[in-house]
């Protein structure tokens, strides 16, 4: 069924996560700071008629449901300038990590341990269906997971249970993951999002961005 | 070949790996902070003749390679306990996790993030050859990768690459493992570390925690 989305952020992850969104047939508006961003304007360009663009607010307000790809470091920031309003009772999934570069490399987290970004957002939008999934892995793997051998694994964690159940829809009905864990609530945020100073180690050892977690058992 | 191998800790880890070690036929000493530490002498009396046990000093004395199996947040005060003298110059397999109970359930980390156990003992000892392993993963799998179906890895880290093949043969050739992941220096112990806050979600959601990791590529 032909929806209304709304992706948050104009990143490699935002475009290409909206990209998969239109190809599906879907409305997809983009948002950003600024309302005539050029990044989000290429990629409208290069999308098709059924790809716009906008503020932050704008896309919130424009899509049903939305993708949460701004940079974890600016999330809450960006969700501010979209407005609780616009964001109220609708399912975000909330594919951001805070990884802080300010440190050098490799980033450390600007949070972690006894909190998660995915709680941060929660706290800060209590309206909102806060699903963390999807980011433990390179942005081409999070839409298209066939690009690895065999089966191998997405995580989603949150508070809301029709909201995780749709979520899980759309990463296999839309985007073809065969094995979604659910993890349990939001605050299992910490463990999705802190696996990310393994991965980073991962891709420089592998050399690639091309992998994922698989749990064997 | 025959070796003299300490063990720290007298856990289930210390247990486990302790017996691993003297089936193989090699000679096995389990430290702890009593020279007659009672659940120390029940694996003792379990184990036959190549299996003793004495204080940390005498264990860390004992053995030409050490398996720190002690509980994360004591391992620094065991290892100070061991001697700087009787560790120097060996290869220390850390295997503990820095978990933190005191908040109640799931644990959290005592460090993270900007740094990590494995590199906290590199510090208090630098004359120790720490490689940072098997710590992702339920102890009976340390020993017996075969317990779940197919490749599955672990991961080594430390600053010195005699002591890392030394630990892969190890691996390899006594424990069976197939895949052994190099991830570099100790800093990477943070990654394998901080992955501590999904394997308990992970516990809790597939019930069991006879599960690893595998990197799909």
């Amino acid at each position: 069924m032909n929806m209304k989305l709304g992706v948050l952020g104009t990143g490699i992850v935002g475009t290409t996560i909206g990209t998969k969104l239109v190809q599906l047939g879907h409305e997809v508006m983009m948002g950003s700071r600024t309302q005539n961003n050029a990044k989000a304007a290429t990629w409208v360009q290069a999308s098709g008629p059924r790809a716009s663009q906008g503020t932050f607010a704008d896309a919130a307000r424009f899509g049903e449901t939305l993708f949460n790809c701004t940079n974890g470091a600016a999330s809450v920031d960006a969700l501010n300038l979209a407005g609780a309003a616009n964001l109220s009772g609708k399912v975000l999934l909330d594919i951001a990590n805070p990884l802080d570069f300010s440190k050098g490399m490799p980033p450390t987290l600007s949070v972690c341990n006894t909190d998660s970004l995915g709680e941060q957002i929660r706290r800060a939008f209590p309206n909102v269906k806060v699903v963390k999934t999807l980011n433990t892995m390179s942005c081409k793997i999070m839409v298209n997971p066939s690009l690895l051998p065999g089966e191998h694994d997405v995580f989603v964690s949150g508070n809301d249970r029709a909201a995780k159940a749709k979520v899980i829809e759309i990463l296999k009905g839309w985007f073809g993951w065969k094995s979604v864990i659910d993890l349990g609530d939001i605050t299992a945020a910490r463990g999705t999002e802190q696996v990310l100073a393994l991965w980073v180690r991962l891709m420089g050892t592998l050399g690639t961005a091309n992998f994922n977690f698989k749990i064997v058992k």
